[in-house]
């Protein structure tokens, strides 16, 4: 068996979330059944770099799945890309890993973008957005996400559900901009707690319509409650848009993956 | 009755275009539709600047509806949107304008805006595309659609369909640029025949599939018969952008519409 690694774009709306549940479609039943195909109809388990919520997008999540030797890099993102239709999830790349790859644990970094569509009207063309009717000030949202960069206990930005053994994590960037009548929200780190970004976002939206003044976020990250922080923002505007690794491996420089192992003879 | 200017987005995918029609739902009908809602379910005719076709979306579309003195512009833009709920048809802006004002004749430019997709994977996020999944050279599909400016008689790039009553066109920009794994295309005109646009994408791509050299585009404008020209583009990657007034209807600076003549008594 050769690993692949996949590149993948997904709309999640309507969909139940990454991983696999008995209440819905999951993007990962639709890879996964996908993949089958390629193996005989036998199921083929994926590893996957971010596990998405219901809702959630992505331009840039990161799978693997291990295929028989017989496929090249173009006949794997063809053929998935084949069985995968008409849904709105794609392969975007696909590249030869070596056997104990993993997009989760190598991953040195993930980024997210949330998007804030600030207008009366609510979206007509465009619906992967949170729809705010009121302005925002996004450059004093920016001056209050500057107070989150860092090392952190962000337990008051962690949901109930989170299965993280630490809420230690360290925030790399968080850079908020207009863009029109939009707000556009950049978070990156090596990894977040379920629901950091939408807790946030939806902190952050409470400093830009004027509720809360930026400092106070600073006292809600330091309380260390998720009581003290704002709502979540619902999962619409947000989308998965890259993972980084030490070695890029869908990079044209990428070495080869590491010869097998001798198969048993 | 005021007479009303609405500026509108809509996604045009599952509609059988603006126009109503008897086969399906027309985004006109929704419009009336809603609109007959504040005229105590009265009907209410609307007026275009640019019947798109089906599956042709908008970020600025124009029309005009008459309703009833009572309301005031926010009341308009607010209470349309309601009753267009949930369909991906919103009123970005509505304004007062005066009785004979029409969004159709009194236009002097329309803006559409075409993408082509350049990749082998289809579209899982954006699909308002048209999906080519070979390279294209957008500079060489530029240098061709430049042949194409000015004023023409454009029967070659005109459906069997238009009902114009001359097939000259002044063509006033055509700017094709690269955005990624993107082709943008912007075409500008005081207006166009039936599937002008889509019939120059169809026919600028092949040069940029190197099929065509770009002299070919002249040589197809000069035969003026449709058969010369390339095939039709879809409608998914077509969007109408703007459309330019003399005075803008929905600038603030825009003066108050002429007093409506004196009501019989």
């Amino acid at each position: 068996m050769t690993r692949w690694a996949l590149r993948l774009e997904y709309d999640g709306s309507g969909y139940v979330g990454w991983q696999f549940q008995e209440n819905g479609p999951s993007l990962q039943a639709l890879l996964e059944a996908a993949a089958a195909k390629l193996n005989g109809g036998q199921p083929v388990p994926s590893v996957v770099a971010g596990r998405t919520d219901a809702g959630v997008h992505a331009s840039g999540q990161v799978a693997s799945i291990a295929l028989p030797d017989r496929f090249d890099a173009r006949t794997v993102l063809e053929a998935l890309n084949f069985h995968l239709k008409p849904h709105p999830l794609v392969v975007l790349e696909a590249a030869p890993v070596a056997e104990d790859w993993s997009p989760r644990f190598d991953a040195i970094g993930r980024t997210y973008t949330y998007v804030i569509l600030t207008r009366r009207a609510r979206p007509g063309l465009d619906r992967r957005v949170w729809h705010a009717p009121r302005h925002l000030d996004a450059d004093v949202m920016h001056e209050a996400g500057a107070l989150l960069l860092g090392r952190h206990d962000f337990s008051s930005f962690r949901a109930a559900s989170c299965q993280a053994n630490s809420p230690w994590r360290t925030l790399d960037s968080l850079d908020i901009a207009r863009d029109g009548d939009r707000v556009l929200i950049h978070a990156s780190a090596r990894s977040f707690l379920h629901h950091q970004v939408r807790n946030m976002v939806g902190t952050l939206k409470l400093v830009g319509e004027g509720k809360w003044p930026p400092a106070r976020v600073a006292d809600a990250l330091a309380a260390c409650d998720r009581r003290a922080a704002g709502p979540t923002a619902p999962p619409d505007g947000l989308t998965l848009t890259s993972v980084r690794y030490p070695v890029d491996p869908f990079s044209p420089a990428a070495p080869d993956p590491a010869p097998a192992a001798a198969p048993p003879h």
